[in-house]
């Protein structure tokens, strides 16, 4: 099950496997990172979700609780860490829609934010799912900003992911092994196979 | 006020300017970052406070309330981010006692994570500030974690700050420059000073 030395089978992406089914992406990405993090090979959480704290209870003998609170707009992306001493940020979506993507899906914010990133040196990029058709892409930042920047549509169409993305490989101990993506594309010459 | 070149004055630590007593540790930082970001120097942010979420009303027509929450230990560290490349990643204390730093006030989970993200190539530092000495010092993760590794104490002296770690300079517009810092230690040869 546990291939120490990576070198089976996870580039294969079983597009009918309904093994991953119903799991979401975000809880799918946490097992990821989880598993990233006991194998000492990359240190990537996500950010807590943010929120607007109006009233707290200090009841007697027991802990504090929260009794009114607001959701906030995120300022950042959901993601960030590190791995092989570069910094990582990236946000993540599900799209139900067989066909495109919404751009209002990601905030205008996350957007600016993902280019300053990437201006500093990070390897920044988002990860879309198509959930009804079980496939998960990696796509680089600067790509999706740049497509957003210049377009008047409010979606981007299934067939650029295809085109500019990478299809994220499916494994049952990493269900969204996203670094290996990004080895691919940034650590080529450390990349054996 | 604003010296674009960052030539001017920057090193001076005031310890007597009662000009930045009383707005506490965080928001000295976070308008630091905030200076930071808008400087386009560095994208640095606080992490938002974990919460687990227990209760949620969605009233119509108005905001999502959260009615039920309570306070979740951290699992990392409060902020991060990118500077020339690197990920920072970084810990804020203040600490009232004139004398010594409770160790406790640093959680074991965190220090488990300094050093990880160190290990992997990380800008690792911990800010403290001793509140009622209005100084404010950068300490390196590893000399602090190595500290508490290998102590029976339940403190770590102040004396030991002033011999470890660096004092932070403050300035109006950035309040804990703690950047300055890193540029002494990571990135000297591009300080033209």
């Amino acid at each position: 099950m546990n291939y120490p030395n990576g070198k089976k089978n996870t580039f294969v992406h079983e597009k009918t496997s309904a093994a991953h089914r119903g799991m979401e992406l975000e809880k799918e990405i946490n097992m990821t990172n989880s598993r990233y993090l006991a194998d000492d090979t990359a240190v990537i959480h996500k950010k807590p979700t943010p929120v607007t704290i109006v009233k707290v209870d200090y009841p007697m003998r027991s802990a504090a609780k929260i009794t009114e609170a607001y959701f906030k707009l995120p300022s950042t992306t959901d993601y960030n860490g590190i791995y092989k001493g570069k910094y990582i940020d990236f946000e993540a979506k599900e799209c139900a829609s067989k066909t495109s993507f919404p751009i209002k899906s990601i905030h205008q914010h996350q957007m600016v934010h993902l280019d300053a990133v990437a201006r500093h040196g990070a390897i920044a990029f988002v990860i879309v799912r198509f959930t009804n058709l079980d496939e998960t892409y990696y796509v680089n930042a600067g790509d999706m900003t740049g497509y957003v920047r210049n377009t008047d549509r409010s979606s981007i169409p299934y067939e650029w992911f295809r085109e500019h993305g990478i299809l994220i490989p499916y494994n049952y101990i990493k269900p969204v092994d996203y670094l290996k993506i990004v080895d691919e594309l940034y650590f080529k010459e450390t990349v054996n196979e």
